[in-house]
């Protein structure tokens, strides 16, 4: 484990795993300012969650414990509207059943049931009206433009009305390939109560893979001033991070998983600090089957090649991946009207001429 | 939650939590190079725990979730020896139990079952005899050993074995007091596959409450050698981070819990990568009781001083506090005949004038 054996590509996408789909729908202005994003498994995917986050908004996800019948989804709901836009799910479900897409309930064609876990973020009130939030109308949209070429990131969809450290938050992205051919890839949902940037040098924590300047002291002071505005009370502020990662390996429910679970680890290294009480933070893994895995388990450790050592090399891209892809959804988000993003802020991050050295 | 209210101390110890004493016994040469840590609450201590890695070894961690009986433990036994190790917490459970510290079980005073519960690194054959590993009795002169005042770091105790990122790995610990007066302390026996330094800078990950100079150019170089030696396989050894979390919060079964699952982003900032299938990452959290938390939770999130607020802090704290034992666990290790300490290779991290700018 000394050399990583993949470089974490920030500008990937989810859907560089092949069988995804991603599509986001949002609204802004009018007292609106939240969204959906639709991750859409056509084929299926093997599934699993992880809950972290103290205070979540779900669907669906006790269907995905290993020991539950149901081994995949086609879709996965990642919304605004606090536990309201769950319904959003039902119009993602609508959308696969009108397809013909879901779990076979009887003989008939038609007789099916989708499988579409959810997790929502708290954006309530953030357009102005507390009662505008997604609804099914929502997910159905979302699901209809979803696609398989690269998604857009920023302030759309889910995070459309998300924050992040005071920050405008949103949707990023990121994706690696292993020496190995299988692909790893992950979506963040970026509404934190903690931050994605180090005050001491106005970098994002996770920036490694992102060809990214330090600010100027300027503006680490505007930072600084716009992260710790008396509306930004330390505590009381409901806040959730939600995501995705995807592989294009075939791995167990139990698998998928550990997955979602060591995908936090990317979490807890970008947004600081997270996991709290009033943050609902949850990740979902997909895997889509394409990669067959060595089975040779039961050698114990003594295997190079072994199914957990491949495992273990999965569990670090996405650990990589959604560490990157919290930092892509902060630096490419751009203020609605809300909070001021990081690039107003620290426009000298992004200066084309590369740093000279990284630290 | 956009200034921290604390600041780690790195020199703190798991003990600056009332209540609490640690002892380490070890043994080294002849074939031996392990030991055992024992951590005594004589006074009982509510107890949570987090089970993050894939291969872990552990005892009485059943016991610990929020629905089951027993409320208190006496006392965590963190072992080198793997399984075998467990052995180790009879030696505690048999030195509490003759001085009658106990969960009650029948009418009479020396009616009592002494709760240890347990977890263990691999270090198996590291001192060159496979089967020299700890046993009853380092459990209980690692208990007699206990003491309140600041416990040694380093390579000592469970630490003697470890080996962290191809270093000699150990023990560490720190310790914060939050504004309220709420003490939260962490100790780490950090064995882990995945390294603590950042190879680009040769300092640790996480290194902000540490004083640490930058080492020069051709330490960095002696680090990436001893760190990717062809001894170490990318994959296919098993390895530990273990700890104990402690606050003299009251906090209940499941509160306990929530902190040892947040210690954990500790060590995902610490250690890179960490949770893998061949980590066996358990955190323990223990809680005194001797500072009452505000009760006022009924009312959601609107009361700043609720109780989840308190709590958040307490979390906070706990995942920097692991995190900075983490680190200290690296920069106290000292080699003994295996592999080689970081300080070792990067002397001039330790040179007494402060860094002049911080990053």
């Amino acid at each position: 484990m000394t050399a990583a054996a993949f470089r974490v590509d920030p500008q990937g996408s989810l859907t560089d795993v092949t069988g995804i789909a991603v599509g986001h729908y949002q609204r802004t202005g009018g007292g609106w300012r939240t969204g959906t994003t639709a991750v859409i498994a056509r084929s299926g995917a093997t599934a699993g969650v992880d809950v972290r986050g103290a205070g979540p908004g779900t669907r669906e996800t006790d269907l995905l414990r290993p020991e539950n019948l149901v081994q995949q989804v086609h879709g996965i709901c990642l919304t605004g509207g606090s536990a309201y836009g769950l319904a959003a799910a039902d119009g993602m479900m609508h959308w696969l059943e009108s397809r013909s897409i879901g779990f076979p309930v009887g003989p008939l064609a038609h007789q099916i049931v989708p499988i579409v876990p959810a997790a929502v973020i708290f954006d309530l009130g953030r357009g102005g009206d507390y009662t505008h939030r997604p609804d099914i109308e929502f997910g159905r949209r979302a699901a209809t433009r979803a696609r398989t070429s690269a998604e857009a990131n920023g302030s759309v969809g889910a995070g459309t009305g998300a924050v992040a450290g005071g920050l405008q938050g949103g949707v990023g992205s990121a994706s690696t390939t292993l020496s190995n051919g299988i692909v790893v890839s992950a979506l963040a949902v970026v509404n934190a109560a903690g931050s994605l940037v180090n005050p001491a040098s106005g970098m994002p924590w996770e920036s490694s893979a992102h060809q990214l300047r330090r600010p100027t002291t300027d503006e680490r002071s505007a930072l600084a001033a716009a992260t710790s505005s008396p509306s930004l009370p330390a505590t009381g502020v409901l806040n959730t991070t939600i995501g995705v990662v995807a592989t294009t390996a075939q791995l167990s429910k139990a698998e998928c998983t550990k997955v979602a679970g060591v995908a936090h680890d990317g979490m807890a290294r970008a947004i600081r600090p997270v996991h709290s009480m009033f943050d609902g933070d949850t990740v979902f893994a997909l895997a889509t089957g394409i990669h067959v895995l060595s089975e040779s388990q039961a050698s114990g450790l003594r295997a190079e090649g072994s199914r957990a050592a491949l495992l273990n090399l999965i569990l670090d891209a996405a650990a990589q991946c959604f560490a990157a892809a919290c930092t892509q959804a902060i630096v490419s988000a751009r203020s609605l009207g809300g909070p001021l993003a990081y690039r107003d802020l620290c426009s000298s991050a992004f200066a084309p001429t590369p740093r000279r050295s990284a630290t």
